[in-house]
């Protein structure tokens, strides 16, 4: 038996997320069909998380097993040549027995990328939030400085999904505005929300995300940030931003 | 009557290009549909230029003439509302009696993107051509420069469409390398082909195009353009390159 450890890039737009579900088409749907054409039988993969409809990721991890003769860059090219052109195989490593996507993982870093100009960008519908007010990302970057550290997120975790703790580690929290052009795909305006910590609860990233846009609109104060936090309770933190905004960038292993 | 100048932005990746079809969707189509809808009847609109399948704009100009009492803010906004979001009016002004998008021009700028990479890029697909290979760009700056100028063009015009001539005077044509990561969607490191012109012959951009990349992938030397433009034989060009790499910039008019 030997032991795998693959780096995928997908573009989540036709997607019902990572996750295999009767009649949907999936990330991992796709992946283990492209692994079960190759090893003549079902070879179940673990992600080092779910990502959901519409989601796209730079650098997901994706672990499994399997008894298969091909070399690693045999293995990367013939997934390549089965998956479909929005999912890609970057890199294919053999690792120590019994390493895991989840299990392993120390850290993890999110994208989130909104388009915040009065009109639409007719490229980046499926790639960003469209809001339509210029945020104030010096307002933001306050808020956001507030929540690094290790804290207790549950006013950031999706309704009905506890897990057994919800303290987690923000290793770091940037708000930056990038690119130049509303309308030039190659270098296009957005403000640009990276997050990095040791684990995400449910939805968190898009659920901070939505409370720093609060912000950035003036809805709501700096401080207010500080207060949804210590409250623990979801009802206080602002919407959840929408899933085409959310990019998994990459995930760190020991 | 009053007259009218749109600027258009569309992502063509779901469109058959910008002309009326019988049975297809068009960007012409979608924007007349929404103007019908204003103006109760239909209300005929000439582009600078037709743009093909899967060929995307920043800036293409549409002139039209109509009894319409909205303002131009008006009209921007109403045909926003029901145009599909992959297409947007950037900009309407109102214009001198008789202004025609076509006839007025007095040059227009393409952009050609190509992703050399051996890798593909999961975002990229509707938006660049993928050359499996690193392209040579000093060499692609070379040719370039060869066809800068006043010259007829008839080697790089699509056959079967004559014009009544083939000479065009091309005022500027840059290649450059722009970006830093292969797999990020905010900076993709990209070959991007810029050429202006005072006109444009059917698939000249993309057959110049196919010619600077044989040369960048070192199938011919740089000296074999001026071969090829000296000939004015379509059937010494290289192959021409995909749609989907192709967008329409911007239109001057006086």
């Amino acid at each position: 038996m030997r032991w795998f450890k693959l780096t995928l890039a997908y573009d989540g737009t036709a997607y019902a997320g990572w996750q295999i579900q009767v009649g949907q088409r999936t990330i991992q749907g796709e992946l283990e069909g492209a692994l079960a054409r190759l090893g003549g039988q079902r070879i179940p993969v673990v992600a080092s998380g779910r990502t959901d409809a519409g989601v796209h990721a730079l650098g997901q991890v994706v672990s499994f097993s399997a008894r298969l003769r091909l070399s690693t860059d045999e293995l990367r090219a013939a997934l390549n040549a089965t998956t479909p052109p929005d999912i890609l195989v970057r890199e294919v490593q053999e690792t120590a027995a019994g390493f895991h996507a989840i299990r392993d993982a120390r850290s993890k870093r999110y994208r989130y990328v909104v388009h915040d100009d009065l009109l639409p960008d007719v490229f980046a519908g499926n790639y960003a939030w469209h809001v339509r007010h210029t945020l104030d990302e010096q307002a933001m970057r306050r808020a956001a400085a507030l929540l690094v550290g290790r804290h207790d997120f549950s006013s950031f975790e999706a309704a009905g999904s506890p897990r057994a703790s919800s303290v987690r580690t923000v290793s770091d929290l940037q708000v930056q505005r990038r690119g130049r052009a509303p309308f030039d795909p190659l270098e296009p305006r957005r403000l640009v929300i990276e997050i990095e910590a040791d684990g995400f609860l449910y939805n968190m990233v898009r659920n901070i995300v939505g409370s720093l846009v609060e912000i950035g609109r003036g809805k709501q104060p700096v401080a207010w940030l500080e207060d949804v936090l210590a409250a623990r309770d979801r009802r206080l933190a602002g919407a959840t931003a929408p899933p085409q905004g959310l990019f998994l960038m990459h995930v760190c292993y020991d």
